[in-house]
């Protein structure tokens, strides 16, 4: 059973709108080895997990509740690259085409008209060339080995394809999360290595996959030298296995130890989206907002919000707040 | 940002394997109106929401948070009737094969082989035909009426299917999971025809869909007994203003009251799955597993679970058991 | 710009219902070179048509037309064959699964368990394999020669196909459709050749393809009997250049001439097709249909129905019924 | 069964090529939710129809037969988009990539360069991100009431995203056939609104979806003062119980009323489109071309067309012209 | 450059035909992880191939070019597994449905109704739940590692699924090309840990996958004896640097020994198909084999056949025959 | 049975890299109408042939086989095409993205940033939209008179797209592949002609698709000018029987004759490509690459390579160099 704090993993770093980048980094969230397939692929072999090596299905397990968020950093990400590019470029306007102006003009040449035409400046479930994500991206070869072997490659994937993207743009809010995401495609190749190091495997120095010292990219040697790129979260509110593979030294062979959380040791606040009235988004007119607004007192919560800024640990007892 | 415990929202109920019925199920998990598409479906349209109807999202993605359970929940499902499949009806065999015996002979002839072939006797995201789960199942306009209308659509068609699928089998296991997800549906339609209550809709007798009375159905009467087909929970660890729409009475006009909870009343332990030799799963040879057992102690842990028996209330400050 | 007559192409026959043989098929409905495709393949070639070659226009939009009464022939059939199916073999039941009996069984062992889950016993855009009809398959390549060759292969696949799905089953209910369009895909086969004969080929004894004498096929030689192999009809309600192409020597140079019609000479009444409890369909309950029946006195007009008993002609200032 | 005339639904405005013009609006023809897909849907539910509802199947073929002809509008509206777009700007050439000249440089830096390499500057069954259309699409639930808040959702869509499209460019051509889009779209909805109403449902203000003055966009205004937004036609040739249902106060409780008629009380000319020698289309040379000719003395007729001009009514007992 | 003996890789041996036996052996042919998928995967690798690892590059070719053979190999034993079964126990018919008898009845039954409709009786380029063959399926990373750890993932699900077929049935057709399939994929693991090896990776006791003794299978142990899971052949008429990396020690560490070859020690004759009249193929009626026949000579070849009985080694100066 | 020799069956000619070119020529690759299609349908109705018509069946593998070569040829040119272009335009830079650098900028804004994102600048399986190859493409019909009527409207739209490709780009790389790839598709096109011509059809002048004089592309008049475009080679190690068909006048009546030989008289040497540290590829470090070195004396040979250079013929009894 599964729960959800009203917090990102990661921050969303203010920056221009950029579609092209929104694009790129479709990839990484509904591509072939983007985290929508990360996600179900670790459910399902959770979910169909067989035998008693529970540590191993916790990590399995774990990786994939994390994957979720990562579902829902990237989302966001891309959304807000897309927010508001029609009036990019110093372009503004109030209503929708008035007078027939055809001020999405730009739309219609961007990589995936689909962010415009479909969706409402926001994330789709497709990757960078369009395609729908597909339920064949998910394996569940029922084999614990193969699987692990199955994970470490699309792990490996992961992080080349985002090291690929990193390279594509300097926006700071691609940037950032793409920076996190390598730095946790790599704690994941970590776990799913470690794994396998269990069971009898010496990985030399092949790995991480790619081979390269990623702190040449700014924004991901802050992460390194925060140490997120060797620790996992089990995510589990009642208790998890996890650590009886996930910690001693690194598979990598490169001298480093992993380390095994609960959560992170931070979470950060969702930013609100503003409505886009060309694109009839959220879709309320004055008539309906008033009855929106009429379900009692909630815009005053709006102005008391209790809904999470930075927090330190999003849960515990009472989820504890960042101070 | 997502967690986790290690329970079920509804019990696994023990019956013979049956794969045919595994094989309906499947539209329920991976068809284009099953859980898959719910689930990311209202997850896409929270993490690209706009405006400030925080009660409207908060909605959507209570429910959203809710569908990732049924994920779960209707995977084991699926798995559970399939497991053991070879064996059904007093054949038995030990190893893969020995002597050229074709003790897996049924698997060719099931509706779908991948259950056997790709699978080891687990779920698969695809629906009934077969066919991979697909990103363009997943809708999110951007225009919140339109999602709201969206929603009750998948919502009822979701209902129906579980309706249809209901009478196609006698099985305990599947029925016990179909009456669940039949009850829930008819909450989630609640849902979203009280959010467009809200803005203005009278749905008069209309709702929900199908429209007969389900308590004719034996397994899902004990469900609406207690009361379920009228909850709705929100899984949030921090805060939910889901209960400013989901209150008060029914969108259905029948005299009954919605209830929004944290999470449900119950929750419920999650059954181990042996071993299969004859599909390699988990694949470790005994040498394997001598490694995977040094694990130091987990075997010990094994004998004393502290994984989840059935709970009360799944979480809390400590996520309290059931006693 | 298009028109409807509440008539068909061809009478469905009756028989027992049989879900294989419906399933069966389907491949002429939304298989690669069944009628959507061959429907949207001349559409699209159609609408897309340059130049002034009129007669080669009128043609293969002629054609593309009966396509469309294709599609609802082939679609009631399938509905049809699928009617009822869960009462086939003696079985009666009268309320959905009333004290939790699956009085739909025998749903989830059909070849496409989605006729049951997914439509109420009806039709589905898909093939024999249950793979959905894709864009893709229609062919418009914007060269006159290379469409008409192309349009040739498709009606030979066509009647290949209908030649094996023939050979499949004895049901009359699917025999009587399958014969018709064996017939009629020979008609376009003439139709299609015929224009590339204009152009200079000269065919030979090939076709039609498959070589075989269809009037072994007792249905098929009815038809055969009544010339309808030989007709093409244009269906224009303003005046069509069809004629022009389609007149003269047969191209399989068999001694045959073709001829060229407004529209059949008989068209049928189509059945209407009851509702079905079990799968919620129509879906109205007592209440729903009290408000239904309140639209006046539409039932009146249901005892002395004006629609289409078989007529020799569908269309004229009045549409003609047979008398 | 259907039958046709030579004429088009609303008037193709003539305006400079636009190939990205023309790829957005493929959403309009080849999207989930365009035309090809209303078309296939409301044709697939009326085939499968159960019950006695009349009014209510003759409701939803009708809207079916019209969307056939918004099929071949917005075709015939894409191919003029891209008819010629290689020469535009003022680039001219008059044989193929004669002397090795890229004459169609253009053509491979468009948003699908389909459209010039599969197709001869043609419409295709694609959306605007190049995914072919695919059956999927169609839902029929074979549930009445779900089957009309399917088709509800499907309107809202279908006239969101055009409203979108509008605003994206203001080429005439694309403009002409958006807005009317929009206003039919507006029909549909309240068609399928209204059908909603005589089964109880009240609609409050939130329809039309997206809810905002479209009058705004000139193109539009032009026809809500014509009153086309609250027509419907039912193109039958025998006769339908439409206006059982079609008729009254419009559902969005704006004091408008409905009006059903049998067909558009104007139709309009399809412009023949030329030749293009760099697409090899229609691909004859002098040699076929004379062999074409041949065909007797239909270039007489060219010159003496009996095509339809702009008619007000395209048919009757004989299909009246406009005088 | 590519180049052809008309010889097979593995014999075909003689059993009953079995239509459910050939649609699990889909999966091998066009599954996700079947022959298709790894040749193109393998060629694509190597027409993409970077930087100067020739040996890398032959080895990763090498196995491509066998993988072809395997496709051979498997499409013609599906075809011979269907061939026929319309007669299949007994039953015997001379004419296509002559006098209108479902002669091909149990074909609308079979788990792919395809291979009796759309093929003729042949292979399909589909799965074993009817899938198409997807191109999205290959995976050419670019990166070394990452392909060779891909590959050997690949490899492991091939002889996995294998091992599932082999106990689906006991059909001897079945199993000699099942068995060698097992053989062959452990030879493609050790290939591709081999090449891993080189750069580092100790295997430890992981491989192969799935880890279990398949001698006893006794159709595998036979292939086992001869020693061809430890064999691979590069298929080069030129020359080839694959020996730099399979040789010596297994990466199995079990103390098995790595052979380059040219290629197989032995090849087979490949069986000629008869024509199945049921199914119009070939599809020549008397006239057209007689022209066919004219094609002068070509039968006299037919009866003193030069075409390639089993050989030793079916290439060399002049392709050398078994004697 | 396959073999290769590593030898191109056309030159890749040096260019600037052309990243929207690259993209125009995948729909000759991985398109619904490209070389894996060709190749694909070629080898299924070879390995699914029925009856003695050895002729027709060597002339469709032969064909077959040298379709391999093409996707082979076609695939190393889009890589050449795409080698590099993020430096193009003068651009220059080292090190992937150190300081953080925008080195790929470029590349999300190109018409498939899958060229790199998911290869490493290589080709992909997919066509011109960035739509996978599917296995739907690959018809066998089972039938010889329609198999071989589909082989040639498959012909003849490849050579009408890659007219179109031609007429798209100045590029001669591109020019080169695509010239030489019209010229074998008018060869294949005059095979299958010439095939149903010995059963009886006489083309006229409707051949080759499209009619027009491909001289008047310089790329393709020379090789016209040396007759490749009425040769097929057979590729065959042991013997063929292709020349009782592929032999005497030509199908297109125009006088020439056919040519069959065993395979193209001159062969050419494969180009190197480079490492692409922007990409990770091939992905070596120093470290793995010292490991890689130690394959003894791999470098050596690459020094002193027995790799083909252009060579005259690619095989014989020893493959048989060019002086």
């Amino acid at each position: 059973m599964f729960y959800h704090v009203q917090s990102l993993i990661n921050p969303i770093v203010a920056d221009e709108p950029d579609p092209s980048a929104a694009n790129a980094l479709q990839e990484g969230l509904g591509g072939q080895f983007g985290e929508m397939r990360t996600m179900m692929q670790y459910l399902f072999q959770s979910f169909n997990f067989r035998g008693d090596g529970v540590p191993y299905l916790d990590l399995i397990q774990g990786v994939g509740i994390e994957e979720i968020s990562h579902v829902e950093l990237i989302s966001k990400t891309i959304s807000r690259l897309l927010d508001g590019a029609p009036e990019y470029n110093g372009k503004k306007f109030e209503t929708p085409g008035a007078g027939g102006k055809a001020t999405m003009d730009m739309a219609k040449e961007q990589q995936n008209p689909h962010h415009f035409i479909v969706g409402a400046q926001g994330s789709l479930p497709v990757d960078a060339a369009g395609n729908p994500w597909s339920g064949s991206y998910v394996h569940d070869h029922g084999n614990l080995v193969l699987n692990l072997m199955d994970n470490l490659v699309l792990e490996s994937t992961g992080r080349l394809q985002k090291c690929r993207i990193y390279q594509m743009s300097e926006n700071k809010t691609l940037r950032a999360t793409v920076a996190f995401l390598i730095v946790r495609d790599e704690a994941h190749q970590a776990a799913f290595a470690k794994a396998l190091e269990t069971l009898g495997v010496d990985w030399g120095k092949i790995l991480p996959v790619p081979k390269f010292d990623s702190s040449k990219f700014p924004e991901v040697k802050r992460l390194l030298d925060a140490g997120i790129h060797r620790e996992q979260y089990h995510f589990r509110l009642d208790s998890s296995m996890m650590e009886k593979i996930y910690s001693g030294p690194s598979p990598f062979n490169d001298g480093t130890e992993l380390v095994t959380l609960k959560e992170p040791r931070e979470s950060y606040p969702i930013p609100m989206a503003p409505e886009r009235p060309e694109e009839f988004a959220p879709g309320l007119d004055a008539e309906l907002q008033e009855m929106a607004d009429a379900l009692a007192d909630f815009k005053d919560k709006m102005l008391n919000p209790k809904s999470p800024p930075a927090t330190k640990s999003a849960t515990k007892a009472a989820p504890k707040k960042k101070s």
